[in-house]
């Protein structure tokens, strides 16, 4: 298997694409994906890029990606955020989610992140044991909060 | 009361380092702030800052912060993270929290972001209602996960 963990590039955003997809169906939500390629393109290749990613390629053909930025912890400074690592069905069990985990961990090292932050959900068991194994800590006290658009909409106008 | 809700600049950073750690306690971490108020006006306010916030201000004085910067959700676009949200022991229950709360909210309307997120402690009760009253959404089934520098090194080396 000749695989390559690269730099994903503005070129790269159509797989980049078709694996968010990919992930949001596996999370049973396949209608959530509101982005566009346009969009990915845009917002992570302008002056002041949203997100970086890592592309793994067999072959010539992109198989999965890690897709992250910078957060800012007031304890830690300095902070990466995975956002999403996916690998296609057809290629899982290979090892690739696992070379593209370590790249993600080893690139926030280079540039000296006091912490590498991510969210699980908590029936995902492999990824939960996956994640401990690797050294991560899950807490179990802390909840994400959303409020989204609709509902944004309707506080402002109160 | 003559409260002003205005951007934070770097001249701000000691007051919203000191309710940085004054969060930190409440959290039952005292030891955990390991950023300086050096760090806050360099990071804040390069060329490229990694957070920006709102100060609360009381006849010159601060006394309360709202210190927030994007993320990316692959699903939604351009995102708002609330890091922390503090106000002064001494100042509380004077609405102060709400309208920091409400101009992150209102920027994140502007800035067109589709969401606006963040994490409560699950025993934070008060905070866990107030979010839900305003429309936020608090999700049991995301777990936050961390590798912090040790775990990093640890995980690099191997």
């Amino acid at each position: 298997m000749n695989l390559i963990i690269r730099e994903g590039t503005k070129k790269d955003m159509p797989a980049v694409f078709a694996l968010i997809q990919e992930l949001a169906e596996f999370e049973n939500e396949p209608e959530a994906v509101q982005i566009s390629i346009r969009d990915l393109e845009k917002d992570g290749f302008g002056t002041a890029p949203l997100f970086s990613c890592f592309v793994a390629e067999i072959d010539g053909t992109i198989e999965g990606m890690a897709l992250f930025y910078n957060r800012y912890s007031t304890w830690k400074g300095k902070t990466i955020h995975l956002e999403d690592l996916v690998v296609k069905k057809s290629s899982r069990n290979k090892g690739i989610g696992k070379h593209l985990y370590r790249k993600v961990i080893e690139h926030a090292k280079e540039q000296g992140c006091q912490r590498v932050e991510w969210v699980v959900l908590n029936w995902n068991t492999n990824a939960v044991n996956f994640y401990k194994k690797s050294g991560a800590t899950v807490f179990d006290d802390w909840q994400t909060v959303q409020m989204d658009k609709e509902a944004i909409d309707a506080f402002c106008s109160n």
